[in-house]
This record gives structure tokens, C-alpha cells and sequence, in this order.
């Protein structure tokens, strides 16, 4: 079929839309944020010393209804030569619209289950479990358009593997919903300081789009088109919520975002059937969450927030640190801190003969540990840095696999 | 096509998740409750002389997660032949899923906007554009899937019209969308008694079951089915919510139940093609509206309450009043008063040259007015009886149309 049930109207009105997206975020966020601020979801930012004002929380909420009017919004239009022309309404593309209102449907309840977490500090089980549930009916989709669990083998593990495809059948459906709770969670726990959420969200979508444009373009056309439609809006979402998140925030995005953002991630790589080559583009936050497994299993003592603490003195952030209480610590503990510190990952700070004091296991106390303290705009553009340089990697290979 | 697309294994399972969802909100509540308790969201039951307790609102977000769960579990039931038989998965059909998608994704996106008027309250322009765009994929579903914008005409008007059947174009398109609007609205300001929003939930619910399974063995299956399929566990999670806001209420259902509750109805209407027939049985909801009018619109002075207040001496509960000044309010609010008051529906309390004080213009207080103070669980029963009395004469006439 080809590209013939996307629309070409539709899709030269999808920048207008995501144009729409940006500036509607642009214009809600100051009408919303006292709302937020009024229900008392909003607190001090801890890295600005001294501060004592209250900055609104949640704010990806603002974004995630922008979002979900301008899709719903765009969709008729992708739609058009169907809807318009009477006698082709009987050949009405089902298959492709059921594609975009399930993506729509775990992306809503993404940022339900998102605000509610804002608002009532939900337990660990149910953030685990409720996104897996949300992303059945997109694998119900997968399965009967698709149906397809042959992947392609990367060329070195070819010949391990005894070919250039290998079928993963079911298990490819466990790897996919497993996907969408992993990227909720992954840009969750790569956050902290201004700006750092939105801003990976905001590079990683823009590398998406680019992926999807290039491959649309070589033929496959009609399912990264769809990835497309609902990747643009985001970065017009995204873009108009890192204007105000930006150092210094007037805004923090919350759970809500984070939530919203991953989601809609899993979902635009399934559908455009590149639910592998995401984790390339998910390079930092996946390394992140290795890094961090041993603080969030408490193998090591995990404090209720890792984030980079800022030095009153110097106005500069430091890494934060964690107490480990040597007797009550297993060994196993004890055998990951020794890694991670002979790595070069984590410091150790103090050592008595009771306790030691590390680093805590995450990406941004570990460039604030190799690079020195670090002013907290400058932290962040570094973190983005190393984002752009995994995406365009992330890019390059999979462009490269194609040529091969 | 008729009833091939639906699966016999997914319907006799369907009474099994509705009882699924009943026990789920019953266990979840009083997980849950604390939860927003701690979060602020509750309140004290005005209605209990002498009782300070905070009491968790909003507990319709759990009926609402429930729900959602239910479903997305239920639904690959629903179409299991289809995905068990790979040779019958060419003819999915997609264009019945795509109707549950749709239905779904209205549905979440309400629940979400109540729970965030729950925390923040919403101005009122977004409670009302916020739901019209949240039906539009469920139109474009019914534009594609039926098309059909030809309607019955009631056999007393069918002189006037000129046949039996009018073509209302896409006039049905503007009604559709605003049901979804009124059904919202309509149940959320016949509220503020214990157990009276989620007790004519139920009652309207189950009307509704009655009416698709009797239509569904009379032939015009499919749609009916969807819709049974829809309104099923919601009876299952509002009588769940009733255990715990039957009078005396330890929980409070909020905004969120009623739009979840009021959307539920839209859809499941819209779905099983009785958009019109709808009204009749939210009679009383109408009804309560229409009166409301002239507060709503501020034509009469309207309080920030309008619920009956308890009379602490004698424990029963009063139509509650409000206050208006002659010379602030207009003639056409005078006259309103005028027409309630001789009609039966408020009384004049108190009358000076300055001012009138009247009871409030809502189908509780009217019943009050009516019968005289009553204890608030009798009163709850007095407009749960007119509930059912309006199902059973909206049944009546359904049928009664169909063999006339
Ligand atoms: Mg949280
Ligand atoms: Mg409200």
C-alpha cells in the first residue's frame, strides 16, 4: 500500500500543528502554573541558594493536554481524502487509524498515571505494572498490522547467531511492553536540575524525526510517517515547555513529563518499527539506569533525592553523597562501590573504619566527578552535549546498517 | 455481518470483569484514600452536624483506573478468535476495535481532565471545549463506520415532518459532541448528597444494559454488544464506589467520577446508536438542568453551594437558599422566580422591599420544597426512585417505539 493512505494535506499541515503545539504550551503554562501553585503542587528549587520561592510542579501536565488537543485536532486531517470523498469512505484505512488513536490512548493514560504520581506519590509497584497494562492495546495493534517478531542481527553477533534475521516470537511482545515501562522510567531518573528533562526529551525526539524523515524517504514509508505525526507535535510541546524549565526554572516538569515523554518515545518507535534502535538514542539514560541499579535495589543506600547539590559558597554544584554504613552493608554492596570507584564512575570522600562516603550512582554526579564542580547551566548543556553525541552515533549506525 | 465479529468466549467472560472490576475498586478505595487524604484532596461532610473529619474526594479516580484496566484487559478477549487463529487474522476487524479504542480514549481523557479539575479547579471554558474535542476521533469513527445521519422521527411528530425518518446531516454530528459535553456536565450538578452521583450512575447503567441486551437479541447485535461491553464494568466499579459513598459517605466521588460517569454514557450511547434515546433516561439530569439554567447563567444569583444543608436540631436536611437583591437582579431573574415558584419548584422563604430569599433551582432542593425536610438517606432513596421510575418509562418507550 505504500504511502497511499497518508494524506499529503495532512501531512503539510503536521508543522502547522506542531507550530500550534508550541505556541499553545507557550501561551497555558503562565495561565496554568498559578493553578498548580494554588493546589500546592510546586517547591523550592534546592540549587538555588537562598531561594525560598515556590516554582510550580507538574507543569508536563500543560503539555501533555496541549498535546492530546492538537493530535486530536491533526488527525482528521491525515485523514482528509477519506473523510472528504464520499465514494473512497468505504476504503477508510482502519488499520492505520486504529495505529494512531492507540498511541494516543497509552500516551493519555501515561500522563494520567503521571499527574496522579505527581499529586499522590504513587507506590513502586504500580508505576511498574500500570505502564505495561497501557501499552497492551498498541501490542494488540502491533500483532495483527505487523505480526512480524523477525529482527534483524546486528552484523557481528551474524554468525553466533546463524543468520541475518532471527525470530524472537512472543518474546519480542514482552521485550516491547517492557520498552514502554523502561523509557518512563529511564527519563524519570535522569533528573534534577534545570532543564535536563525536557532538554534530553527535546534532542531525542528532534533525532527521531530525523530518523523518520530519512527512512521515509528510502521507502518504508507509511509507518514512520505515522511515527512522525506524533513525534513533531512533541517537540512543539517540548520546545515551548524547555523555554520556561530552562535555567533558571520558572517551571519543573514533574513526573508527568517524564512519564509523557517515555511513553510517547515507546510508542513512535513501535509503531515505526524501530523498537531497537531506540535504546541507541536512549544511550545516556540506559547507561544511567544501569549505573543506578544498584542504588534503586538497594544493593547500596539510596537517599530520597541523588541530585547534584549546589555549593553556597562557590554557587557552583557538587556531587551528592551517600552514607554507607559498612556493617550493614553487604558485600555485594560493597563489591559494586569498589567497581564503580575503579571505573571512575563514583568517589569515595571519606573512610572510617564505620562507614564510607560515595558519590551517588547517576550520570550527572558522575560528570560532575570527572569534570570538577561545575556551574548548574553549564552541567546541564553537558549532559545535553553527551545526548547529541549519542543520537548522532545512534544516527550514523543505524544509517550504516542499512548500507551495509 | 451481524454478530461474527464478536467472540462468544470474550462475552461470556465479560459478567467475569465486570465482578473483577467491582472487587478491584473495592480493594483499591481504601488503599487509595489515604493517599489523597495526605495529598489534601478532601474534605468535611457538610451535611453531618458536628463532624469535623477530613473525608478523601476525588475517589472516582480509582473507579476510573479500575475501569480503564478492565477494559484494556477484557478487550484481546473480546477479538480472541481473531488473534488465536492466525489464519483469521487477515480479517481482523478493525474497524470494531478502533470503536473500543476510541471509546477508551474518550473515556481516559476525561477521567484525567476531572482529576485535574479535582486538584486545580478548571475554569469553565475548558470543562466545556475540553470534552467536545475529546469525542472528536469517537465521531470520526462514527462518520466512517455508519455515516448514517438519518434518524427516527417520534410517531407524534411525524405528521409535522413529513415521514418516518429525517435526514439531520450534520446537525447529528454537532448533537453527538454536545452530549458528550451535557452528559459531563448533567450529572455533576445533580450531585452534593451521599451516594446520589454514583447512585444514579448506577441506576442509569444499568438501564442502559437492560436496554442493549434486549435490543441485541432483537437482531441489530454488534453495536449493542460494544456498548454492553462498555457500560458492564462500569456498573461493576460504581457499585463498588457505592459501598463506600452510601450514605454515611466515608468517601467523596468528585469531579472525576462524574465526567468519567457522564462520558461512559456519551460513548456507550453514540456506539450503540442510541444517542437520542439517551436523554430519556437521564430525564432527571435534564430536568436538573433546565432548572439550573438561570443560576448557571448567573440571570439568578448563584452560590458557590447549592447542595440542601442539615438542620443540626432536628438532623434533617432543608432546602438549602440563597439570597436575592431586587435591585441587582434583573427583570427576566425576577421573572424566572416567578415562573419556578408558581410551578411548585422553589419556594419564597423570606420577602422584604431589599431582597427575596429563595430555595435553590435544583431537582434536590425541589423535593425538598416538595416533601418537606427528610432525613439526607431518605432523600437520597426519594431521587434515586424518580431515577428509576424515569428508566423504566424510558424503556418502555423504546420498546414501545419499536413495535408500535
Ligand atoms: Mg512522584
Ligand atoms: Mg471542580
Amino acid at each position: 500500500s505504500g504511502s497511499s493512505t497518508t494524506s499529503v494535506v495532512g501531512l503539510a499541515l503536521l508543522p502547522v500543528f506542531a507550530a500550534g503545539a508550541w505556541l499553545g504550551t507557550v501561551r497555558l503554562i503562565p495561565a496554568m502554573a498559578p493553578l498548580l501553585e494554588r493546589a500546592g503542587i510546586a517547591g523550592v528549587d534546592l540549587n538555588k541558594p537562598g531561594s525560598t520561592k515556590k516554582i510550580p510542579e507538574a507543569v508536563g501536565v500543560v503539555c501533555g493536554l496541549v498535546y492530546l488537543v492538537t493530535l486530536f485536532l491533526y488527525i482528521p486531517f491525515h485523514f482528509d481524502s477519506f473523510l472528504l470523498n464520499s465514494d473512497k469512505r468505504d476504503d477508510f484505512p482502519h488499520e492505520k487509524f486504529v495505529e494512531f488513536v492507540c498511541a494516543l490512548l497509552s500516551i493519555c493514560c501515561m500522563i494520567f498515571l503521571g499527574f496522579a504520581d505527581d499529586v499522590l506519590n504513587l507506590a513502586w509497584r504500580h508505576k511498574l505494572w500500570l505502564p505495561t497494562v497501557a501499552s497492551l492495546p498498541l501490542l494488540m495493534v502491533y500483532y495483527v498490522n505487523v505480526g512480524s517478531t523477525w529482527v534483524l542481527v546486528p552484523p557481528f553477533m551474524r554468525e553466533w547467531v546463524g543468520g541475518e534475521t532471527i525470530n524472537l516470537g512472543y518474546l519480542f511482545y514482552v521485550y516491547m511492553s517492557m520498552l514502554a515501562v523502561f523509557c518512563t522510567n529511564a527519563i524519570n531518573i535522569m533528573a534534577g536540575i534545570n532543564g535536563v528533562e525536557a532538554g534530553q526529551s527535546l534532542i531525542i525526539a528532534a533525532s527521531l524525526v530525523i530518523l523518520n524523515i530519512v527512512l521515509s524517504f528510502m521507502g518504508q514509508s507509511d509507518h514512520h510517517l505515522i511515527s512522525l505525526c506524533l513525534l513533531l507535535p512533541f517537540c512543539g510541546v517540548t520546545a515551548g515547555l524547555l523555554r520556561f524549565n530552562w535555567f533558571p526554572s520558572s517551571v519543573f516538569v514533574g513526573d508527568t513529563f517524564c512519564y509523557f515523554a517515555g511513553m510517547t518515545f515507546a510508542v513512535a518507535a513501535i509503531l515505526g518499527h524501530f523498537s531497537r534502535t531506540l535504546l541507541l538514542f536512549l544511550a545516556p539514560q540506559t547507561f544511567n539506569f544501569v549505573l543506578s541499579v544498584p542504588q534503586l535495589f538497594k544493593i547500596v543506600p539510596c537517599p530520597r533525592h541523588r541530585m547534584p547539590r549546589v555549593n553556597a559558597r562557590t554557587g557552583l554544584l557538587e556531587p551528592s553523597v551517600v552514607e554507607v554504613p559498612l556493617k550493614s552493608t553487604s558485600s555485594l554492596g560493597l563489591w559494586c562501590i569498589a567497581v564503580a570507584r575503579m571505573v571512575g564512575l563514583v568517589r569515595v570522600v571519606e573512610s572510617t573504619d564505620e562507614r564510607l562516603v560515595v558519590t551517588n550512582f547517576t550520570v550527572i554526579n558522575t560528570v560532575l566527578t570527572i569534570a570538577g564542580p561545575m556551574h548548574e547551566r553549564n552541567l546541564v548543556m553537558c549532559i545535553l552535549f553527551i545526548q547529541v553525541v549519542c543520537s548522532v552515533v545512534a544516527l550514523a549506525l543505524r544509517f550504516g546498517v542499512l548500507f551495509v
